[in-house]
């Protein structure tokens, strides 16, 4: 098991993740964080993966903007009804959440799902205080978790609490621009805010984040005819359905899709379809497929317009299962409210006749994911601590060392370091201590490959290319370095 | 002269712009946008070509939260002097700008750095009345353009009006990271928000927007002295000095930078390699020289910490002459007062004593890089109306078009194009309408390459490849289409 607290601070030293954020004002403010420059390569990285695989599955960014008036939140819901209970006490002022104070007080009890009224009867019950001066405490009251703001002088409006419902808004101009045809596919990658009251669990859990979502806008009578399933029907997804887990059987099954939907395992085919490009984006971002599952929600769990829900989840070394992906169908619901809502038609044309189409969605976390990638990547070896960054993440992909700074090496260095960065490689020139040194600084930064020019380089032309995970080291012309790092940082180099 | 209503339709049209957001709720607020599929991929392309640009030149991104608590706002003087003046219907209630007001009814009117008592005795001497109802307005009031929100239950706490700001604040985590040594340089892109009460300009103007700002961390005695300056010496860039302003010409000079140092039209070499970061960059994205000009502030112009600032910018079609970019020499206004405001010492080592470090700024504005490439790429000619969007930054990079669907066509189309998306291109199938309307619709959307699939195809294996800008055609092998477009996109290839 790897220490959160000890894992967390190599990635602040190694300049990934800083904060809470602005750490030089009182120790900033809880749930906001910076990306130090590693971090922003990292999340760089993640995100153009995440939009160059969307895109190959035909799915189109768009940009919406975090800041909308109040009556799109009314009609998506979260005006009304995107609350945490919180109690305040009586004497001191200061503000708890009302699940998280009796959890915290005792930790078995149950409190998902409670109404105000059963919050306030369990801490009446088991004699909950404040926990700062041990004052009696408020009734429990729902605070939204919007954040709130006005534009120009007096328009109430609020920052988006994700980016989905921004999404669905343009609907018409995406109808346009797919030329009339359904279905068709949107994506949005970009900041949304939650106002938590007392964030826990670290990267895990902020107020201020990026998701990733995407959209699929189909006729009902469409999703069991989608055509793309075609391309996934043998893909197989380790899933866990809600009926398993009324068993208590939480082990993955793989299965593949083509069966899941015979059996109705799946609902349909668009919706198997876009299980697998979400749990495939993951495995393409170089999360362990061992530690991954695909549970469905219980029909309980559910939203009440939500047809189907799974979440694709990863076990994590110091939080457990975590959510990483959900995968939702919306049906009709969220065009519906919004037509209602803006007084606009949001309907077209099906084989003649009026329709509000469907959208099955995938919503993902990307600082979530970055956590992840970190925490996965982080092994402490005998003689040495490595971020095993996947390849196609890693924020800097090579290091250029000169063996000693003098004899011209460094210039030789340096050369090579240009060359690289001509190649338009993530490149760094590092000539300060020990070539050990060196080498174990780049571990900690999860850089692949590091590139040593020496004496014998100045007479044949060659360096030594050092593997980060084996630690082996090969010997390669300058000339050839080019098409060598391609290969390699593409993973077809055997050291 | 482009006209300025004819051309964002086109963009609207297209998938580039659309807006303000969100359009089905009573048609928007003024200030948002949203970026359709070709509007955020060609803003990905721009976004991307900054980070590389800035990375070569050895600047490393951050990203720090977009919401931070008020002392940040106090400290860096937004809170208090980042104000535009209104006045108030005293009898229908609705407000106005008080510059605004006084140059619409009187385009001819001063109205730049007057006091509030100025503007409301210019109002009165006028007679201006509210434009609603004539009723009596009230005193201009200053009223800050910073958005607020609160965080938790009752910390007050504001969206951020720039980037910069909160990219100092880590300043000693950079010292950290680059190994305690100066200069060093950072960079970030993200979003800003600034509450215009009555924002114009669409594009130019807006209330969520991007920035891309760098900073160069650098000490007082070592501005002179910098490296990097080698590099960039033999530069020419387009001049205007204030004392030529004073003469009243506008028209800049040529001027070598080294020639610019010795005979001080720039004050020292660290600044001069920044102007030629910022403008390379903008060159880089394919933006005109010749429209081009570094105008100096005059000193009453600056800010009263400025040392100095000069301002790229660009002659657009539709509004004349615009700010691309302002390089500011920021002195230690900055992190001086961030170390008083949050009594951290922000100073560092220099030869044994402490000293706060310079700051060296660039800052550009990513949607109005976004609009002029559009304004500049918009060509209408005898036949056809064209986005000459440059190679670098085109959004879709290659259409695939079969000639007819019939005759096997359609399915050698759909290879071709599986193959362009397998090398990574932002390629689209099209097989709608006549091959003529194809070809227009690609040119409206700025598409460099269309690769037509017809009967000698599935003869020869070769394609044709047509040009957007000369629309001229040339053949090409399908085993030869990859390296061809990887050259055609470098502008290698003369058709």
């Amino acid at each position: 098991m790897k220490d959160y607290n000890k894992i967390t601070s190599l990635f602040k030293r190694k300049g990934f993740i800083w904060g809470p954020s602005p750490e030089i004002y009182e120790g900033g403010l809880a749930g906001f964080y910076d990306l130090g420059p590693l971090g922003t390569l990292l999340f760089n990285n993640i995100a153009n993966t995440l939009r160059a695989a969307f895109f190959e599955e035909k799915y189109y960014e768009i940009t919406a903007p975090i800041i909308m008036p109040k009556k799109v939140w009314e009609a998506s819901g979260h005006a009304g009804g995107f609350t945490d209970p919180l109690v305040k006490c009586t004497k001191c002022g200061a503000y708890f959440r009302s699940d998280k104070l009796i959890t915290e007080a005792h930790p078995k009890e149950e409190v998902d799902g409670l109404t105000l009224k059963e919050y306030d009867t369990k801490i009446d019950k088991l004699g909950i205080k404040c926990l700062t001066c041990k004052g009696q405490l408020s009734k429990s009251e729902p605070i939204n978790m919007m954040l709130k703001t006005v534009i120009g002088v007096n328009t109430e409006a609020f920052l988006r609490p994700e980016t989905a419902t921004t999404t669905y808004l343009p609907f018409k101009r995406y109808y346009d621009f797919f030329r009339n045809k359904l279905p068709f596919s949107v994506f949005q990658l970009g900041k949304a805010f939650r106002n938590e009251i007392s964030p826990r669990q670290g990267l895990l859990r902020l107020r201020e984040f990026n998701q990733a979502e995407a959209q699929l806008f189909i006729f009902k009578g469409e999703k069991n005819k989608f055509e793309e399933f075609k391309e996934h029907e043998k893909d197989e997804l380790p899933l866990v359905t809600y009926k398993a887990q009324e068993k208590n059987k939480f082990k993955p099954v793989k299965i593949k899709l083509k069966e899941a939907i015979s059996k109705k395992i799946i609902q349909n085919k668009a919706y198997a379809t876009s299980l697998a490009i979400a749990y495939n984006t993951i495995i393409e971002l170089g999360l362990k497929e061992e530690r991954i599952r695909i549970r469905q929600h219980h029909p309980n769990e559910r939203a009440f317009y939500a047809l189907d829900a799974w979440d694709i989840e990863y076990k994590t070394d110091c939080f457990g299962w975590v959510e990483l992906a959900g995968v939702h169908d919306r049906g009709d619901y969220d065009l519906t409210q919004h037509a209602k809502y803006s007084g606009q038609d949001l309907s077209v044309k099906n084989n003649g006749k009026n329709e509000v189409p469907h959208i099955l969605e995938i919503a993902m976390g990307v600082e979530r994911l970055l956590y992840i990638t970190l925490e996965q990547a982080y092994e402490e070896e005998k003689e040495r601590t490595v971020l095993k960054i996947p390849l196609v993440l890693a924020p800097i992909e090579v290091k250029v060392l000169p063996l000693m700074k003098k004899d011209g090496l460094a210039e030789k260095a340096d050369e090579v370091y240009e060359l690289m960065l001509d190649q338009g490689l993530y490149a760094e020139y590092d000539e300060t201590g020990s070539i050990g040194r060196r080498y174990r600084r780049a571990d900690e930064e999860g850089v692949p490959f590091c590139i040593t020019i020496d004496h014998d380089t100045l007479k044949d032309e060659s360096v030594t290319v050092r593997d980060r995970d084996s630690m082996k080291q090969t010997r390669v012309k300058i000339s050839e370095l080019d098409e060598f790092l391609d290969m390699a940082l593409e993973g077809e180099i055997d050291f």
